[in-house]
């Protein structure tokens, strides 16, 4: 399957099982290559990309958002400096959404914007963050502050990688999937009441929604935050939970639970939740959850927009005082 | 005077003698406001502008090319976010080329992109740096490798601040202008050859070759090279240098006077040089700088494109070995 994205650089996603095996067919090698990747990655794909690819370096970096930090950024820029690398060589990012923030953001500054592919490994980055062109680093605990927007020129997902993954992993990922049914398409949001989850329909419908709403919005001034469904609350969770004790579509989930008024939504949403496992609910501090609310980066003068769904497969943007998320809590 | 510049973000720029003095005519204060400048920047403009505009906080950084690091840019960025700077807010670069490119990176990154103004203070920066959209910094002795391009909303001019130059630092930033005329605008280069030297003319004319020319290329893939004409030795001079002896502008007026072949423009060339008391040559170590042009980060498989000028207003760009280079020096 394949989809193109239509923005400030066209680009397309191939969604083909068993692809990395035969990366040669999509990948010219006619240059240098970095892979950049975690050692959380399993070594069997960067050995496999590394067997068919000319002029191959790799750099590993230790897995989780550490690395999305200054120093690991400037040890990227550094390594390629030292290997010489042009212009017109390319970076492939292997892994999940970290090392393709990480990785796109060294490919969007090294000399001003060298060839960047990503080749997303878990389900939350096959079905969301790999495109989109966000690209960025952290500051201490504030996520995402620095970077950029810089489309790929192509994103490659191998749906068989993910049969490595652990189940709540997996799951995970699937949250960005039923989130993007809710927002923008029912029928993929049937795909979860399903008897048996398809798992390549699941990723090209949520794809789907995303290329809809990011070629109407790529620097995200308007519809592109209803992408937000669920992260002004999840957001908060993270926060409270360090990433402790639940992961990123977890805390999605929750976020989305607490703000859907439609009792029937909610009650779907909560059945499908608990087939994958995944909470509806938590013992979060109310006051603690609401003083994070209120230091939201996305929050402007005290205003903040909350993503609403009233009727599946519809989203819409509801500028409110923070102070009113209170009721949702 | 005004000229549009129409690239992936279009924007004018406004060359106003005073116009410094007059700020909110130009610049909308309803937001945050982070002047970046250096301290060799006269107190006085910082003052006339922070005087002028509501909610302004300023970062000054020591001056030169030590200020274009990882160390520097990093700081700038933990400064915005400390004082909760907003992705609608505006960062002001108030100073020469070093500003400018640090003040530039800083805003194309910080929250993925915040609206950036660029307020040149020295010849250089007015005719040549502050349009274009490159932005970058340093890393230890290799310029500009980590960056973007990042256009500006606005690029304001006031010749009026030019006047606290030196006048071997102003006359430096006027090398430029003569060689936009060689490559781009024979009537600019005549400008240099009249008895008073008409500096609004020859910042408006400058500006019209480059705007011309970033507008077909912004990101130089091709004829944006053509800007590089001297660059190619005048970078191998200030390697040579280090910056000391010679600055830019003068190691670019050192280079075109070698890659020129035609006799008649070189003695017209020499004549203008002689006049603002730059060099014609130099004593540098012929081996040394052939050393130098060999390893010239623009190379490709021992390729490099030299810019030549065989008639006054027209640039071609030849593809040849870097070991030709030779019979230049």
């Amino acid at each position: 399957m394949r989809i193109e994205v239509n923005c400030s650089r066209n680009y397309p996603i191939i969604i083909e099982k068993g692809c990395l095996k035969d990366i040669k067919k999509y990948i010219d090698d006619n240059r240098r290559i970095m892979i950049i990747s975690d050692d959380m990655v399993p070594q069997e794909y960067c050995d496999a990309l590394k067997l068919q690819l000319n002029n191959c370096d790799v750099k590993i970096v230790k897995h989780g958002e550490g690395a999305k930090s200054f120093e690991i950024y400037e040890d990227c820029l550094r390594t390629l400096l030292k290997l010489n690398y042009s212009r017109h060589d390319l970076i492939i990012a292997l892994g999940g959404g970290v090392v393709g923030d990480l990785a796109g953001f060294v490919a969007s500054t090294y000399k001003r914007g060298i060839h960047f592919i990503n080749i997303p490994t878990t389900t939350l980055a096959q079905i969301d963050s790999s495109i989109g062109g966000k690209v960025a680093i952290n500051v201490d605990e504030i996520k995402n502050c620095v970077g950029a927007f810089y489309q790929p020129s192509l994103v490659l997902i191998d749906p068989e990688v993910l049969n490595t993954l652990s189940k709540r992993h997996y799951n995970n990922g699937l949250v960005e999937a039923i989130k993007a049914g809710l927002i923008g398409d029912e029928a993929l949001f049937k795909l979860f009441e399903e008897d048996n989850l398809d798992i390549e329909q699941i990723i090209y419908r949520s794809l789907l929604v995303k290329k809809r709403v990011v070629e109407q919005d790529e620097k995200e001034e308007g519809i592109r935050k209803i992408l937000n469904f669920g992260h002004t609350f999840g957001h908060a969770y993270e926060s409270y939970y360090h990433l402790h004790d639940y992961y990123h579509g977890e805390c999605v989930a929750l976020g989305m639970m607490v703000v859907l008024d439609d009792e029937d939504i909610k009650k779907r949403l909560a059945k499908i939740l608990h087939r994958l496992d995944i909470p509806t609910s938590c013992n979060a501090n109310r006051n603690e959850i609401l003083h994070l609310l209120l230091n939201d980066k996305k929050a402007d003068h005290n205003m903040i927009d909350l993503v609403k769904v009233d009727k599946i497969g519809e989203a819409k943007i509801i500028n409110m005082p923070i102070k009113e998320l209170e009721k949702y809590i």
